[in-house]
């Protein structure tokens, strides 16, 4: 399977390395000549260019789509003259209703994508061939979608050592909006409110004092703004309905406080404290795959 | 300086073991004969009984208060006939304004005290002697704070190794309220959010996708239900301040999602990433005490 990868930052990068590691003859096409320079350097490509007419000569089997997500459908708009009847084309946009339908018409074999992996640092030189190993992977197949590109991703997420995970594009985008989006939100919202302490004592004393649990809060309100962004516009309606539902449990919240209705207070930290375990991600003895662990999970 | 603590569970044990460790004469006073036991086998104290009538014979200069904070004043009247007229007596509760000026009424030489630093796990079996290395240490006094009980209260945080910052009992609530309870609500909130989904296939996608975003935003609201129930009673008004401030800040954040007001949305997640840059906790070079870190900080 020849795989060419559209887009060479931590992601594309990422499953460039995993892919060449795993012996798939793996082109790239990055955004600059000094992009190529490093994926080949780190072994990432076997050949790379900065321009899509490139990928005729090499004729991939598979085109992965891993430019930010405002840029997928006209990069695969220009895709199309390039490519073979038979090639499959996917996406790894945290986003998938805005996409995968217009990218359904543009091409037939198209599958949408999104591995659930990241990291703080961006770019290629970030980019490690164990990004993904043991995270979800999630593939959003629709009616038209031919059986045949879902098929050759599942290769390809088994591949790079992930977990493929199948679901319709709308309640991906629900579920990110829940797990993904609001947190940013939530968090920035944190951040915003203790920065207008009007008493320049009490904010200089509550940065003073801020300990893990602050940290952990605050995190992800604290990251780069232009992916916060870019959730917001386009997965708005998502993040808006859980946004609404947020603010109705924070206001229950507030109002039990409010008139010390101290049992039933307790009874909703003691649901919080009962749903938080249902989550894998918070279960204690799960291997710390997105910690840097170098155990296998499969 | 001969130091009585009373109240053997993590703060009291690790202040134990710590000021044993400096050469301090350290007599204990716990819950149970079992939590005694441990703590002698630990060689956290050099004595320790159940009854606060004990503590008359070994005549301390020093009494920690390390009691839930609800029990604070009870203790400290029910110390009241056994201590000598020069015992300076502390607490170590995380809200100052409701013990503050009954315990100094009750007892002249009363500091209160907050030392900034905690885990997950609780009791004396979690006690660790390095637990306040770097971490401030709040000491409060009012009007009516005697002298020698500041100067005596200041050699203690220096000798926990810990770095005492000084402010009233106001601005403490205000400033922990922001870093340590908002955080509790606002997270406990995105978790019960998240929970009544109403479609099981959305939730369990949710869970499924969950990834360290979710798990640091989420972590402080899975906690100890009564730890945040005792915030919220204890620190009501204080948090509710908070509380409404930020649902101003949400409700601006929704509303610019609303509009499509993308360019004001991005200076909102511009200023947070900044302000978040301004917490001391989140800077990467700290030295990470409360990571367990071997490095000493001074």
């Amino acid at each position: 399977m020849r795989i060419a990868i559209v887009g060479l930052g931590l992601i594309g990068g990422s499953l460039a390395l995993k892919l060449t590691e795993k012996g798939y003859p793996v082109w790239g096409i990055g955004r600059t000549s000094a992009t190529c320079q490093q994926a080949l350097e780190r072994g990432a490509v076997q050949g790379c260019g900065t321009e899509l007419a490139q990928l005729a000569r090499f004729d991939p089997q598979v085109v992965l789509i891993c430019t930010p997500l405002d840029q997928v459908l006209t990069t695969l708009a220009g895709l199309v003259p390039y490519l073979s009847a038979e090639t499959v084309v996917s996406d790894v946009g945290s986003v998938k209703q805005p996409i995968v339908a217009p990218a359904t018409e543009l091409w037939p074999l198209f599958v949408g994508g999104h591995p659930m992996a990241g990291k703080t640092l961006q770019g290629i030189q970030a980019a490690e061939a164990g990004l993904f190993r043991g995270r979800p992977y999630v593939l959003t197949p629709i009616a038209k979608t031919q059986p045949q590109a879902l098929a050759a991703m599942k290769e390809l997420v088994a591949a790079v050592d992930a977990e493929a995970v199948c679901t319709d594009p709308a309640r991906h985008d629900q579920a990110v909006a829940w797990i993904s989006h609001l947190p940013v939100m939530v968090s920035a919202g944190l951040i915003a409110a203790v920065s207008q302490e009007a008493d320049p004592a009490i904010l200089h004393l509550a940065r003073t004092l801020a300990s893990s649990g602050f940290r952990d809060t605050s995190r992800v309100g604290g990251g780069i703004p232009q992916l916060g962004l870019e959730m917001a516009r386009h997965n708005r309606q998502a993040l808006l309905t859980t946004l609404r539902s947020y603010q109705a449990q924070l206001r229950q919240i507030e109002r039990l406080i409010e008139s010390e209705r101290w049992d039933e207070l307790l009874l909703v930290l003691q649901r919080t404290q009962q749903e938080w375990q249902q989550f894998p991600v918070n279960q204690p003895r799960r291997v710390p795959q997105d910690l840097g662990s170098d155990i296998h999970s499969r």
